[in-house]
């Protein structure tokens, strides 16, 4: 492909960061790649990957000269690093982010742009339970949504060329209100990584059932639970802390349908329950249908396949 | 392997009926296998996978000689299932079944035992989110829990017996009390599928996120409960009405730990929610290190190694 952007910046180096310049090497987008990254352990694993061209513990460095900065850090970092660059940005550059909420971005980094230089945020719908730069893969972001919420305003141009970019990795670019998305991603992962946190705390600690009992027989649905469960602490603190009303409007009516839930196991209301449980299975189809699932059993867990057919052709 | 059973019958077969008996044919542990399924559709499948040597609707009929049987059927089914095969079971037979909760089905069940047969109850903790003879695989009890929990007095050749044919198939067999074993899985198995129902249903229902939008952008977490709420409805609306007050006392604790983590939120306690964040990894990687999960990113719906060696590389 084409070059897209004579140099790229990346603040923050972690799964996400190291993907995206892994992908946009592999892809041929970018002229070079510069990271910046505050530890200098991290920074060491990245050049050891050979992910870039350059590697700083000085963001300022980074960016400079910069036709695209994209802020890959968690949330809660994003305002003293914007803070920190604005001098150094190039005139005509963008830039955006990889942040799991948009509102509180808009809302703080918006008025420390420099005039003259384009701001869009960004959150690609993709990662793994794992984090760190050796965590990161160029595939990470096919087949998966990047969501752009630029304002009213926003330069066209610069909106188009970011797009690009991401679709070049392999994305669906879906452009949408921050306020909205907050909502959709409090829902959608959010919710669920607060609910399977917790539950994952909960089991851990009790009295009547032991903690090697727990991981023991983890498999019978807990152990789903904890993948989302292991996602990088400091980045998920972040997105409640900045997410706080969308997750607590959700967490909300999750709460209100649970007690539900529980009213109809307390009154053993069977109709109710099954009911429940066969509407939710359709829904597991739809996400399969529309390509954001495998429909592999146990999630390819396991090779059912072959042997079911041998048995069959017997 | 040696035969262990002369004959092996089984009431009821779906994926967990299927299961045992493609691994009981392939492992040669039994001498002949004979299904019982009340539905001629589901019958018809079964024959024409292949899965045993006769096929009825009538249970009496295929548990006629039959040495070891186990019942297979969704919980609910067990009592009348057994008031109706009590009097056409063999003597000296061993009568099991596959039931995921034990104080019920040891109370429902053991009244009805003839003297001279032998009650052992069973639960192979396996499965996935398909359902029906066609989902079974030979592999699904390959390195999983089979927890056994026979009263005292239960005659100790019959228990081995039953050991040593889940061991056969692959499963690491676990003798427990039934009330403890129905305490261990409310929360490792209850409770999860109880909250993935939960909060599949929540995102069906909301009027500020559309449908679309929860099934477009499910891979940020929800995708992962939808798995195991596509479990089979029957199935579990059985679990929840026969595992009532296990399932209401880890429910409760698990209720009370969302409140706590809620007003975290609610308050932006970051270090609350780091901490907690923190602890939940580690147990994530003690599942794995039991062996009870494989540590491939997103559950290894992406290949990230080879691509990355290759950066690495250049």
């Amino acid at each position: 492909m084409s070059v897209l952007f004579e140099k790229l910046a990346l603040v923050g180096v972690g799964l996400i960061g190291s993907s995206i310049a892994q992908a946009a090497r592999q892809k041929g987008l970018v002229g070079q790649i510069s990271v910046a990254t505050r530890r200098a352990k991290t920074l060491d694993e990245a050049r050891n990957l050979g992910l870039a061209d350059s590697y700083s513990q000085d963001a300022c460095e980074a960016v400079a000269d910069a036709d695209l900065v994209i802020l890959c850090t968690p949330v809660g970092a994003f305002e003293p690093v914007m803070k920190d660059i604005a001098g150094a940005l190039k005139p005509g550059a963008i830039v955006s982010d990889a942040g799991s909420v948009k509102g509180h971005v808009v809302k703080t980094l918006a008025p420390l742009i420099p005039e003259g230089v384009h701001f869009v945020p960004g959150h690609p719908m993709a990662g793994t339970e794992h984090s760190g730069p050796g965590a990161g893969f160029p595939e990470l972001f096919e087949g998966r949504w990047c969501i752009l919420t630029p304002e009213a305003g926003t330069d066209k141009k610069a909106v188009e060329c970011l797009s690009a970019f991401w679709e070049a990795l392999g994305s669906d670019v879906e452009l949408m209100d921050a306020t909205h998305h907050d909502m959709v991603v409090a829902i959608t992962s959010h919710v669920p990584h607060l609910v399977a946190y917790n539950i994952v705390g909960t089991a851990d600690d009790m009295e009547t059932v032991s903690k090697s009992e727990v991981i023991k027989f983890s498999a019978g649905g807990f152990r789903d639970f904890t993948r989302i469960a292991a996602s990088d602490p400091v980045m998920w603190r972040d997105v409640f802390l900045t997410n706080r009303e969308a997750v607590l409007e959700m967490l909300g009516r999750f709460l209100e349908d649970l007690s539900v839930l529980q009213r109809a196991v307390r009154t053993s209301d069977g109709d109710a329950l099954e009911t429940l449980f066969t509407r939710t299975r359709a829904i597991r189809r739809s996400i399969i249908d529309a390509g954001q699932e495998t429909a592999a059993p146990d999630f390819g867990r396991t090779q059912p396949d072959p042997v079911r057919r041998d048995i069959k052709d017997r």
